[in-house]
């Protein structure tokens, strides 16, 4: 018990990517009408509570959007402790995330907004989910907070043991 | 507001399909050593506090496994208001399966255990995703508890339009 | 002549498959709203009539509709003169349907709701259509009406002959 | 009812593509031994009975042969209610017969003497089954008139809504 | 300077092929309503002036439009000095074209009315587009007039050298 | 040596899967004339002397078969020491009967009466095979008998090691 | 002997289809500069010393050159002994022709002037080289020489049994 | 007609992505001598008239060129009324392209120097060209000037409507 | 009965194709330690066993290795009664040992030492399978005696015939 | 014309391939009663005949056979003018062949019994086919023949030049 | 002779791509433990021993890594005489690079340190590979060694040329 | 240190496969025009060095060419430590010798004279590849050279391990 005490909150980053700037401006059938910032601050509210279910004293989030690929590799290896990542299209045509990804020590978990498999085909293949924790898809800004707490679940565990 | 209060407890089904039974003396390296009743328990637990943060008074579970796909089609047709469906081998075979849930109006998330990107290409292709709220995959026994917050925050929003 | 007053009404077994207990519930845009009652009813008035163009003294009509995989398998072999077979999804999964049609000696004509040439890829392959008498699909519930047509002027040439 | 009786006899054209002149001369193994002047004299034999059927006052019938597809495609354009099409070949390579099929307002049923099924791969795909209102192959000369019948009950609805 | 006043005008030729008949009656959404009567007027206004801007004097259209692929084929080989061709589905299935303007010394641009990068799988290869100057699709009756564009300037190129 | 002799004799599942319980009246071409019952008194004859050949002190054999898929998953699940299964079509259709074998314990030997690299494409995909001890096709009943042969050495094996 | 006397010359159609005019014009880098006149001439030259060393008292030829399909179609059932074709295009798109061969009881040698194994990958499919006696490929005029040398003898073979 | 004369010339951006800045020194075989500059004059040059064609005052012309694909992403965010893009080598590889430029209301047309349909396999595929306007391929610079006056046109339509 | 007693042993081959001189050197993990000796000694032992099973008086076994595809073709043809074939790698290759099988009358079976199911794709093809008596895989060194068990029952229904 | 009786006769190689010492013995339906001995004897008979019919004063021939793809790749770089090869198997396997085909001067024809067009898809690839001067096949013993044929008047030819 | 001291050390631009900056840190099993400055100061050591037997009086390497897929294509245009490139993932995805390596004069080597040949399917294909001198891979951080001595004896010939 | 000078020469192979005897004379432009016999000078001669470079005493090199592959499989198995091999054409057809290196304990490197991804799809296959050391092609005869160099730095490591 003592040692639960012990845990600290960890950090967490949520990234999105390419395009996740046009949120709510973007094709709202398929995407929905909130926007990023919407979706930060349900996380912000949330975040607290989903650490608490997981048996986490809390987590530090932070926020990053950016539609520069190198920018994105880049913030990956920041010393967070996990990383909920939603990389938009790069999913489907980065092999460099998931290279990097698989190079660095950072669990994470992915997700979309949208419900992939409902879409065209080339969005069925993504290169970095086979080296995540897990997938999250089709819940709109839910994703996030499912992925999110999926994240700090895994987290949780793994100071554990 | 009065209205908020009257929103009752939905009724959910989580169903799992075949050869579920096995959880835990299965493959322990891909789908971990929890079983069916454990991950039964770990819902129930949890079930009160995932509906609390989706707003709602509450949710009535039922469990239900079967490896027999005539008596998981049937299951689905008894009323529900929602399903969290780990159907298995089924998820990539049965057609039937895909078809009844379309034919039905029954909101529900896909969950598997492990993560599908990870293994044989036959498991990346689901018949029922496309018609799902959402799909959760690769966090283990969470992918329920996940599944279920997802299906929950529908269901909350489906009520609330 | 004397001869055809001899033919007897052959025995025809009119089989729906897998999900068809939902007919006029499911996907009316794709099925229409006839239950599987209606087109019973429906052919019920009109086999007499069909038997007649047929040159057959009438036929003897046996209605099945099950979700249960092996009910389907074990009805074949009870003895029917000829099928009028709508297996629904297993036309496109069953590998066991085909075989055992093959393995028995009982005449039958695939039937289809919707006119599968329309619909998703996989809807194209059917297992058991090679083997049939023949095919129709996309008149709804007037499919099975053509198919019994069709069959019944088959069993009337093989007992002509 | 006063409605009913006043529905006129459409004009239905009953229009055989490339090579059907060889009916009877072709492949007898596949394709039987009847000639296409038998088939026209079947269905004349049972346009009335099933146009009664139906519940339409008759039908008039006009039969069309050509190896030459222009000739084909230019007949499909003179005025009729519905069509019964055997295109023959060109049922698998004529991408400019199923557009003009869809640019016309012409209801018809794509009909074929073998069974499709049962043959080489390329004779499964047709360009035009997609527009059609359903598709009868496989009973040989009866595949037509099963196709009229089709159709009949088809424009019997048209005309009653 | 003397040079450019002895350019001749070309003689070019627009030909439309199979079912291109019925433009204005063929699917709307996609084709629009203009009728090849309307874009071959709109064309012969715009000719003198998109021959001006290509440095030319003057164009010398002749229109054609036919539904019998021979007739096309042969329509290519009256000596003109290049050719708008909108082959229709003959673009998709007509190795014969393809292969006769190979043969021909004829410039020829390959226009479309539709995006065909929009619609089916089929439609997005074409046995011509190799061997033209360039391709127009996409611009309803104005590809046209962005081919005779596109045509005309190639035209005043190889004569000016 | 005195260890030898202790080996108890292994109860062994011969378990047949759908349409076995045509045997003989099936595609007698393809399948042969001899029965399920035929094959079990054959197997009956001779595991003494194949447990014999194979250095164990006998074998205790249970015959199964259905058309079920559900019983067959179920029979599995009986504490056999070893099995020699023919699932029939379940082989190219059934991943759950797949990921039930790899989830049991059980050592299985897979047999096919016919050759199945003679056959159809999709019979030449097994989803059971890759977890198998070993296959064995094309001898007719016998391949039970040398499927049982070559699970008796195994098993042998297995006791000595 | 006296029956090989009595052998009477064959009728023969060489027939070359679609863009054949052409040749000469066409591609001579690939189709070479003979003209199908001085094919014609060739053959004829030839045609008596072909026909004396298959053991035929002569051959009537009778040369064909259409790009109107139908026309190619319909040369075919004028009553000849046997047939050298060479298609052009119509080779790897018209299943009209491979099926009116089989229907017919022509036999027929298949040439073509270029090698089409060196060539594009739509070119190495013959719809009717199965149904032929045989295939010439890539000796320039000179093919149509083999393959009336090959039909000759087979002509003289089937004679003479 | 007062209204016509209100129309505002639109804004309207010509964007050229990566490896364009090497034109003119980049295979001139496929890509020509001419550099963007050349292109840049010539389109200055040609503008009005083609605006005039169109019918609308003017236009407003902004080019850009850039290698880095952000920066190209973030340009078509700048309120432009229409643009004329050759994306390079991203048309085939950036999805993130595709997906940006349907999340914005910017109507497009895609150009390409080169005529796509006769190279690489890979060149045939277009991420963006099934969501704009149309497609413009083959006619080197002229490429833009023909994309140009297309988009002028749909631009002074959509003005007038 | 007579008759029985007449059988003579037949002549039967066992031949191992290119690298299995390496067996036991080889992989271990896929071939295990047994070389081909110790096969051959192992079949010594239990052939007369095996002949007796089979209700023959004996079997005369030749055996033969070589990695010289000749070598081994010619082998065949030495007038064996029957053979026991592992072709190694050449099962997958060579088209000329499975032309040469069917060329000759001679009955074999088709043994492979690892569970071909379980290793890569191409190993899953084998041109000689489809003419075997039956095949035989993943049972070690022991797949040559079931092998050889299943071709003396084989040849002893035959000799019995 | 002084020229050309300095014409020498050329040397040409006749080499068959892999399993054709079978000829006769294998598969009489498909290859026919002729040994190769017959073929032989018939090529040398008429030889003269075809060396004369090509302006050759005679052919100085070799026949060579062998199941050693050394051997055969050996024979070719013994300094023949020509040759006419039926490489068996070795056509739709060897690229070692057609390899050393493309880096010899060796003019070659290939040839082949049986129509390949009619039989199992990997035998319509030919690795050697592309480098040819032109193939025949599916005249049985004819097919050397009719390739000795057009081999000599592509040697005259290239004399005459 | 004199000509050969006239030959200047040429300028080598060694690039690294996208996730080179992790090396040694990333997969370790297959990528190694060598860092990229290790691979730098190995190079720097032996770069002069390599021009040396090249027959270079030197060569003067520049060192550049960067994760922008931008400053990687702008570096290549910075005068080098040639360049060993290891683009990482972008050797997959990217035909930007490949297209841009076209377009300018500069000769290179692609070099990987893992074996391409065993791992995943993508990294078989390679955009830049067909334009490039050679390619090395699969000897850690020597494949750059080897890769620059290829390179050195490269440009040592045209130098010499 | 006292080891390191202990370290002997290494063995190497140098094994060039089928139709490399033609070096030279086979396709210049992309093989060169050096023979292998210029090949084995230029590596004696630069053999040494090559060895100092890596830090050992020297290499004692065997030279071996063949075109019968049973001799080539042969050769590997005579006690080498290291090998070089440029298997021609049976790098993409044998997968007897992948196999067989598989099974030797036997370090090689797979060098080809032409860039083998700028040349036919099947070359860009090779069975052998992934097994080895690493693979170096394009450099013409110097691919020879860096493979050796490759081995011998391998070698090296090894031994100081």
């Amino acid at each position: 018990m003592a040692k639960k005490t012990k845990k600290k909150a960890p950090r967490v980053l949520v990234a999105s990517g390419v395009n996740l700037d046009l949120l709510g401006r973007r094709e709202p059938g398929i995407y929905g009408k909130e926007t990023l910032a919407d979706i930060q601050e349900m996380l912000e509210g949330s975040a607290a509570g989903l650490a608490g279910l997981a048996g986490l004293p809390g987590v530090d989030l932070e926020f990053f959007q950016t539609n520069d690929e190198e920018a994105y590799l880049k913030k990956l290896d920041e010393g967070f402790d996990g990383a909920v990542l939603n990389p938009g299209a790069w999913t489907h045509t980065s092999l460099a995330l998931a290279d990097r990804l698989k190079a660095l020590a950072l669990p994470y978990v992915e997700v979309h907004l949208s419900n992939l498999a409902a879409r065209e085909d080339f969005r069925k293949h993504s290169y970095a989910a086979p080296g995540s924790v897990g997938v999250v898809h089709g819940f709109g800004g839910d994703s996030y907070r499912l992925g999110l707490h999926g994240l700090l679940i895994r987290l949780a565990k793994v100071l554990a043991s």
